[in-house]
This record gives structure tokens, C-alpha cells and sequence, in this order.
């Protein structure tokens, strides 16, 4: 691993060295990334992924992605959760809920994800994202195994049950349109990374199976960092 | 700063315990984001920032902002470059050049920028940003002292000279329109808490000079970590 980063740390002064050369005899000033999503995440002894959590409202997906978080955190880890509370009310505030810019949405999402794991980071993400096609978008983004879908899998009667922002209530009474699960289908994923019953398990149980899965993926290693 | 992270996981896991009594008395599921910025940035030990880099096309953003990238790397510090090649044409790729399009792009970026700090991470922005207002609004998004308005502070015929894209003579034969210092105005700073003369001096030293106001403001610390 070290001499990736010696050999790295040489190509980038060889370059500056280029740099200065160029600028002092033609006046061209080429750039590259010197710190790369290599380097980042041999510092960090993690591979950066993005964990992309789906499933119906209600299902558990900001419970479990925040305990999630927390034990990578706990294990030496830097991660960093995008939610509705981050993403929905700043660099996606200019869009609404039609079909467009719901796609709209998954996609700058999509984009967000890439753009944190370049920077060495475990991203989490907690939307619904009901659509198949979004999410096939999203994952096409990444590399192998870098994307895992983790497919919150709470029947609709337990989440309308628990119904923690009375949003079931409100759709059921016609107050809410194109509610997923009421009136707009959700595509059940076809083969997520990771299937959690959080109907069966409790929280604890549904975020170990997590860091379960990125030990035995060598995502992180199975000690604390 | 240890006191202030277990006070911090003593919180959480207090709210944890809430969680898992709420689910199994009354199955409400609310959550909280675990993972704070103020819990990154000690772990870091670095404060989040955003070196949001402004200046006419060839003023030097992109060459200083890698340098300075790579020497708080070498610091040890975690940083962040956005800049035309990871964001136009990702998260940004449905905008155009229009004036509302260009608005937005700036408006997108420093709300990622937001993110990455909310990360714990410490950003460079290498975009022209020309216009006042639009840098105002971004500095907006920020806390006191979180947002460092970078000046390149070069020439206009001193980056026509260099060209290293050869987009003033293309603006100069009329093949691009709205090129800023040509056919669209510059806005220079008014305030910017720093001011880099590139044509006077060179990479190192204006990333040095860059490097030490972050020391001199307690960003990062003078030594490596």
C-alpha cells in the first residue's frame, strides 16, 4: 500500500515539476487531481462505496443508515448519510415532486454519492428511490461492488403502522398524491446487496448485518481502525 | 475535545435507547443524523472550510487549489476539489451556459461545498464565479470564518498570454460568447480574505501563502497530524 502512495507522491512532484517548467518557458498551466480516491482511502483503510438504502417510508431506512453510521464511526471510519433533511431543502430545493424531477432527483443524488466517494468517503443514502430504472441509473455511476443496494424490506402493513410522519394517514385520505405504496408502486429491487427485515430484526441486529457484509466484502476490516 | 465526543455518544446512545423504546411501545421511528460535523472535524483535527477559489479563466484556480490540495494532504489533512471536471459534467450536466443556467451552477456548488463541510472535510472550489452577488449567496450558506473568498488576482492580459486552453483567442475570434474579461464582466472582490497575485509569484508561494492563513486563522494546525 505504502509504495502505491511513495510512487503516487513522485508523480505529482514530477508533474509539478512539469508545471513549473511549462509556465516559466511556454506560459501553459495543465492541471491534474494530485490527491487521488486512491490515496484518500489507503489513508482511511476503508474502500469508499456508496450503501443505497430503498425501500417504502416507514421502512426503517434514516433508522438503520443512522445506526449504521454510528458503528462506522465508532470502528474508525469516515462516512457521511445524505437524507431528504440535506439533500431535499438544499441543492435539490429547486425541485418539486413531479415524475421529472423525482428522476431529477435520484440522479443529482446519484451523482452526490460519486462525488463523496471520490473523495475516499462510505456514503449512505436514504430515499425511497421506488423506481428500478433510477436505480440502475445510480448504480452505473460506480464501479464493481462499489455500489450496494440495501433493499429495506418492511411490508407496507408494518410501515403504515408505524406510520411515524402520519404521511399514511394523510395519503390515505386523499391528502397526499402519488404516495408510494398507496397510489404510485414501488419496484421491489431484483438483486440487492443487502435484504433487511426490519420487521423480524431489531435495529441493532439490521446494522450489523451491514457492517457484516462490508467486513466480508473488504470494504473495512473487521477491527477498528 | 475528547469531553465534548463522549458527551456527544452519551447523547446519542440515550437517543438510541428513545428509539428502541418508541418502537416497541408505540412503533414511531424518528431519527437524528448520529454522525455530527463537529465529531468529523476533532477526530480530523482540522476545521471544515470551503477555499472557494474566483478569478478569470487562466488566473491559475485550478494549478493553485491542487497545490494546496496536495500540500494539506502531506499535512495530513482531508480535503476536497470541486471543479469544472467532477461537477459540469455529473451532478451539473443538465445546465447549459445560459445566465439563469450559470446561476444555478454556482448556487449547486456551494451547496455541495456545504455538504463536504458538513463531512468534516476541508474544500476548494476552482470555478470563475464572475459575478458578486452569486459569491454572496454562497457565502450565505456558511458559518463565521467557514467560507474563504480566494481572488486570483491575475491580469487580464497576463491569462490571455498564458491560454493554456486557447479560449481567449476562440472569445477573441468570436467563437465563444459571453467569455468573461472579454464579451462578460468580471466582478472583482470586494472583501476576499485572500488576494493571490499569481504573475508576481510563484505555485509554491501562493499556495503557501494560502496554507498559512489557514494556520494563522486555526483551520488546521501548524503542524502535521
Amino acid at each position: 500500500m505504502k509504495s502505491k502512495v511513495t510512487e503516487h507522491l513522485t508523480q505529482v512532484k514530477i508533474f509539478i515539476g512539469e508545471v513549473v517548467s511549462l509556465v516559466s518557458t511556454k506560459n501553459i498551466v495543465p492541471h491534474l487531481h494530485s490527491v487521488t480516491k486512491e490515496l484518500r482511502s489507503e489513508r482511511k483503510k476503508q474502500q469508499p462505496c456508496v450503501l443505497w438504502f430503498t425501500g417504502l417510508s416507514g421502512s426503517g431506512k434514516s433508522t438503520i443508515s443512522s445506526a449504521v453510521e454510528l458503528k462506522l464511526y465508532q470502528r474508525g471510519h469516515h462516512t457521511y448519510l445524505l437524507d431528504g433533511d440535506n439533500v431535499r431543502h438544499g441543492i435539490n430545493k429547486d425541485l418539486a415532486f413531479s415524475d421529472e424531477d423525482r428522476i431529477e432527483n435520484i440522479r443529482r443524488i446519484g451523482e452526490l454519492a460519486k462525488l463523496f466517494t471520490d473523495a475516499g468517503i462510505i456514503v449512505l443514502t436514504a430515499f425511497i428511490s421506488p423506481f428500478r430504472a433510477d436505480r440502475r441509473l445510480v448504480r452505473q455511476l460506480f464501479g464493481d461492488g462499489e455500489f450496494i443496494e440495501v433493499h429495506m424490506d418492511t411490508p407496507l402493513d408494518e410501515c403504515e403502522r408505524r406510520d411515524s410522519k402520519g404521511l399514511y394517514k394523510k395519503a390515505r385520505a386523499g391528502e397526499i398524491k402519488s404516495f408510494t405504496g398507496i397510489d404510485s408502486n414501488y419496484e421491489l429491487p431484483e438483486a440487492a446487496e443487502i435484504t433487511v427485515k426490519t420487521a423480524e430484526l431489531g435495529i441493532e441486529a439490521c446494522a450489523d448485518q451491514i457492517i457484516d457484509y462490508l467486513i466480508a466484502n473488504q470494504l473495512i476490516g473487521a477491527a477498528r481502525v
